[in-house]
């Protein structure tokens, strides 16, 4: 016997029909032996309208208000699937996030969970009757209601694992798990049995948007073990899993290189002829610290008359413009010829943690790339992970290539 | 200074536009100087929606998850109107049903309002903070979310209206108050400036669609001053007030006569050829009783043989056919000879105090229903009520008559 938490995401439960086959995965895991609480989104949409009439009520309304209307989706899919468990035969009752309670903060509408209470909720889960909580939904100290920004239901998830101490975290969505490139692009891509924390974080940053980053770093700090999988894949139970997301002493052997990632959602920038003396790269990047834009990659290169440098770095593509304007006012004191922005740039990343022990993987990245003639702009590497800035046509050509140069393609 | 409680239904909360036309109406009482809670409905159809997907999971749903579903149109409209009036410069915030608590009984899905915390909520109306309270809901003794049933949102605000020890409860819906009679139907109708409780009363369970008898009921216990007026109607404030329902201790001056009504809710059923013998109405009224069947009008006439009697009697619409279906089946039992069930009439009612200190009265409507030719088939009176009734087809006929005779047509 295990307690098991299972999450439902937004497509998972976008009707009725929806919930039924979510409840029928819920008493898969009570006809095992388990014990189950339930973590439900809003049905596929329904937050959306509700932050649209938020919005439209006022751009700078109240976010304590904010969150009394956008908590009401998850509670609405509460009470429906602890209706759908028992129509199945399966004892279940809502816990809405003030009555287990779900204790946050006071930042309203991105709250971040303190405690759990959990006694209650565990004698009733060994009296055999499944939890059904909303996702996304606190109580404040002021005993108001609370939510935790996008992707909260996942944190919810993950924070009740951890404070029930549950075996296993299953966040159900509408993929089958975590693959080593993304299938669309990559026939042969296949899905990962394992991955560690690390690993799922550095996915997560660079566009795999299987999960939230805030709730893998909180199932990374708690060692909660969760799983990634489809709820729209029949076959897929407990015994056929998705993806599993563990520590990673957890995973014995170890592959070389777990995935070949891309993202679209960065854009270079290059300083030209930046005077070559002490300061200008701090007061460069300290103005963009200062607007909050978040800098990547950077790389500074020698110019020929060694008088002067050139200094590239990437930003989001939605902070280009602001970057331009901010950079563009301190021309001057900066003391750089030219500003050249160029959104037309990918990101192609390579990730494992085996890169750890292995030498030469940053090596066969930079061949394979080279043997297709595509030239690379920026480069950036952590513990377990190598990233590339190319020119934004040769993403595919680039994804495919390396996924089949680190053996990741099926047999 | 006084403490107004404003509630506004679900027409008058349809949608943003009407929302932000609503919170104008209670600034418009906080700029009088006035402290004011606020009751909302749920926006137009929301709830019709969420009750329709409660009763798609099962038509046998736990009603304790009926009411977590169902409460939450409640809740939008509470967070979005305090949204509206602070866009609007008026400090607001809306209070939940259990943060206030609205403490209930635990019967889900029809709970009675046992008390109302109100010591906080006092403390912050002081401070000039308008309170915007959901409407329909409450807490458990078993710490869940409970609704009133419909028409539950009226109750809340007259349950509010009485902890809080408020002047007024003014009921915004889409009418201007209450008529001396249906004006679709006769043009001469007038406003009532006042009305008492006990003759709204019979206004409401005579088909008056204006407020629910149990919030009018509760308003009478009470003693709270309820005004019915239009949120749809600009002009209308308290200075120019829709109908108040008070006390009869409040109205120095009434009118004999206050409405004329009509209600096509009701069906006939005659039991021809009864026996004369005791406890034969007992059995037919008992067995009806017993499948709780409501009976409204009774009467008997003895046949001209002496020997068997008929007896009519009218119930609702809705419950003919299980009335037919359950006399029919003791028919040799109870000894009556034909059932002959008449959907094809109508009740029509004058409704006024006055009538306790005036005679003729009654003589003056058959005297006016006879000059017409119609034939009066039942009557039933109570101490401020007539009603008789009559073919259907005579229903504006009728109506328009007795408005002119008690004179109640505009001058």
């Amino acid at each position: 016997m295990a307690l098991i938490v299972q999450k439902f995401g937004g497509t998972s439960v976008a009707d009725l029909d929806r919930i039924a086959a979510a409840a029928v995965k819920v008493k898969q895991e009570v006809e095992r032996g388990n014990q189950v609480a339930v973590v439900v989104s809003a049905m596929a949409g329904v937050t959306n309208e509700l932050v649209e009439l938020t919005r439209k009520v006022s751009p700078l309304h109240d976010a304590r208000e904010y969150d009394v209307v956008v908590s009401t989706g998850e509670q609405v899919t509460s009470g429906l699937m602890a209706m759908c468990l028992q129509a199945q035969g399966i004892a279940a009752r809502s816990w809405l996030g003030w009555q287990i309670p779900v204790h946050t903060d006071d930042a309203h509408g991105r709250a971040r969970i303190l405690d759990i209470e959990s006694a209650e909720l565990i004698r009733r889960l060994g009296d055999r009757q499944v939890a059904v909580v909303p996702g996304f939904q606190g109580l404040g100290s002021d005993h108001r209601m609370t939510t935790l920004g996008r992707g909260g239901s996942d944190i919810t998830a993950v924070a009740l694992a951890a404070a029930l101490k549950a075996q296993r975290c299953d966040i159900y969505t509408d993929v089958d798990g975590v693959f080593t490139a993304d299938p669309r692009i990559v026939a042969g891509a296949r899905r990962l049995a394992k991955i560690t924390y690390e690993e799922m974080l550095e996915l997560a940053s660079l566009g795999a948007k299987v999960l939230q980053t805030r709730s893998v770093e909180l199932a990374m700090k708690h060692n909660v073990r969760l799983q990634v999988l489809s709820s729209f894949n029949e076959a897929i139970g407990s015994d056929t899993p998705g993806t599993l997301v563990l520590g990673d002493e957890e995973i014995m052997e170890q592959e070389m290189v777990s995935g070949v990632t891309y993202s679209r959602d960065d854009a270079k920038v290059t300083l030209i002829g930046v005077a070559d003396r002490p300061g200008v790269a701090a007061a460069t990047f300290g103005t963009l610290a200062d607007a909050a834009i978040n800098v990547d990659m950077i790389v500074q290169n020698i110019a020929e008359d060694g008088r002067s440098t050139d200094i590239t770095f990437t930003v989001a593509n939605d902070d280009l413009a602001r970057t331009v304007e901010l950079l563009t006012a301190l021309q001057e004191q900066l003391g750089f010829a030219r500003l050249v922005p160029d959104r037309n740039v990918v990101k192609v990343s390579v990730i494992g943690v085996g890169m750890r022990s292995h030498a030469g993987i940053a090596q066969r990245m930079f061949q394979t790339l080279g043997d297709r003639g595509i030239n690379i702009q920026v480069i950036s590497t952590s513990e377990i992970k190598i990233s590339v800035l190319i020119a934004e046509e040769f993403a595919e050509l680039a994804v495919r290539a390396l996924h089949a140069a680190y053996g990741l393609d099926k047999e």
